[in-house]
């Protein structure tokens, strides 16, 4: 999907929501355990449930890793559902990868290729060339780490001790650093939503990206104090939301209450963008 | 298994020798791609004549979810048949996760769990809350991106600008960091072996806990160096080769050859240790 694409995709909805597909089988509706593929089963309820609402899903590998192949074959059958079923959808692989080149060639094969993903979130630690493998698919997005919504982006991302790192945060070199990569276009960046004040210094630095955000809702992060910071022309902004809405009921109306959580923010984003 | 069973084997192989199953269906022999799961025959071909001169076998997850569920199937049948086999090794699953939390804890259960490996490797950028769900698992072992042996490792890690980070390299500051994290005694480091004079700096820093060393080999790096500088009382590293020793050659003579070569390294592990 190309950049336009989404653009367009969100001027139509009126929406710019990411729904998070972060499965956990001791969370889902019971009555669901019964069927032969429950984390499908729910998946697709949800989608069917809410992709008038949203531009993008972003399901969580490790949620399906941690049930071994079985989950693999439910994320499997989960992203060739939304792209038979709702191509306009932007899909995320939130797998945080990252390794040497060869390797990253892999991991961007098994993404971009074997499952058919639009973007994939990677780790920037190993720098340039654990990157660059993943940018060159064109119309493929990756969506690297800068500055994340838990309390372990203080340990290195914002470091800004004077003595350890002169004043600039690991986060704001990242950023800078990543522009002169090759095919830098197709980046995109998290940057979690609790800290909304952030959104400024970033958007200096990185003004027409599109940034993933985390955070808001469970983790406490605020939207109108994000898309104040962080909206740029082209919208710029994917807004996260998983447990909010994927777990706003555990009965038999899980899918009802779950769209009506994302209609809640929806019509937020309708205002804003208003 | 716990460090001092590693230390053990270490000591009775005489060697601390890791090989990396990175295997990619271009590289092996061709008579192999008749099989039903050529990946798992290549393996457990290579660990059947190797077993004996190494310690550690680290498939990188990297090389079989680029063939979906098929390969996500190799991996298992492959920890499963050194576990059964080979109880005596210890087994890395080359992952370089890292996430929130409650996603953190789903790839922990992932591989020390559902795949039952003894450790993974994992990354720093989201700091202490997204390692230490994997630190919880005792006698199970995380070994944290240092310093890795790629290009791109002077893009962050080493970055020692005194403008952006007064002169301390990140590297450091993610190896003095994590000491005090919750159950950092579970912790192992990677370290790239093409940058063996910064042994001596890293030592320092983490005396003694175990190093997982790439890079000898294809990358450049040389063993006599790495443990000139990284060797401690326990010995206290374990080196990979991956491509060296499993594509030794590509006939019928593959594991043979891969065992002489992996016979290689062990000799001067032996020489090295005496």
């Amino acid at each position: 999907m190309t950049t336009e694409q989404l653009i367009t995709q969100i001027r139509t909805k009126k929406s710019f929501l990411c729904i998070g597909l972060d499965v956990d089988l001791n969370k889902i509706p019971e009555h669901l355990l019964q069927t032969e593929d429950p984390i499908f089963e729910f998946n697709k309820a949800i989608i069917d449930a809410t992709h008038d609402l949203c531009v993008s899903y972003k399901p969580n590998t490790a949620f399906y890793e941690a049930y071994g192949i079985k989950g693999w074959q439910s994320l499997e059958k989960t992203i060739n559902y939304i792209n038979e079923k709702y191509p306009e959808i932007f899909t995320i692989a939130d797998a945080k990868r990252g390794d040497i080149g060869n390797t990253s060639s892999m991991y961007a094969r098994a993404f971009f290729n074997d499952l058919d993903f639009d973007s994939v979130t990677v780790a920037p630690y190993m720098g340039k060339d654990s990157v660059e493998p993943f940018l060159a698919f064109e119309d493929k997005h990756t969506i690297m780490l800068a500055l994340t919504s838990n309390e372990g982006a203080f340990d290195f991302q914002m470091q800004n001790d004077p003595e350890t790192s002169g004043g600039k945060e690991l986060y704001k070199v990242v950023l800078e650093t990543s522009k002169s990569w090759k095919n830098a276009h197709n980046l995109m960046y998290v940057v979690g939503a609790t800290k909304a004040e952030y959104f400024t210094e970033i958007r200096k630095i990185v003004p027409d990206s599109f940034l993933l955000v985390p955070g808001v809702g469970a983790q406490g992060g605020s939207l109108a104090e994000v898309c104040k910071y962080g909206m740029n022309q082209n919208v710029g902004l994917l807004i996260n939301s998983s447990r909010g809405i994927i777990y706003a009921s555990n009965g038999m109306d899980f899918a009802k209450k779950a769209r009506e959580e994302a209609l809640k923010l929806q019509q937020e984003m309708d205002e804003i963008l208003g």
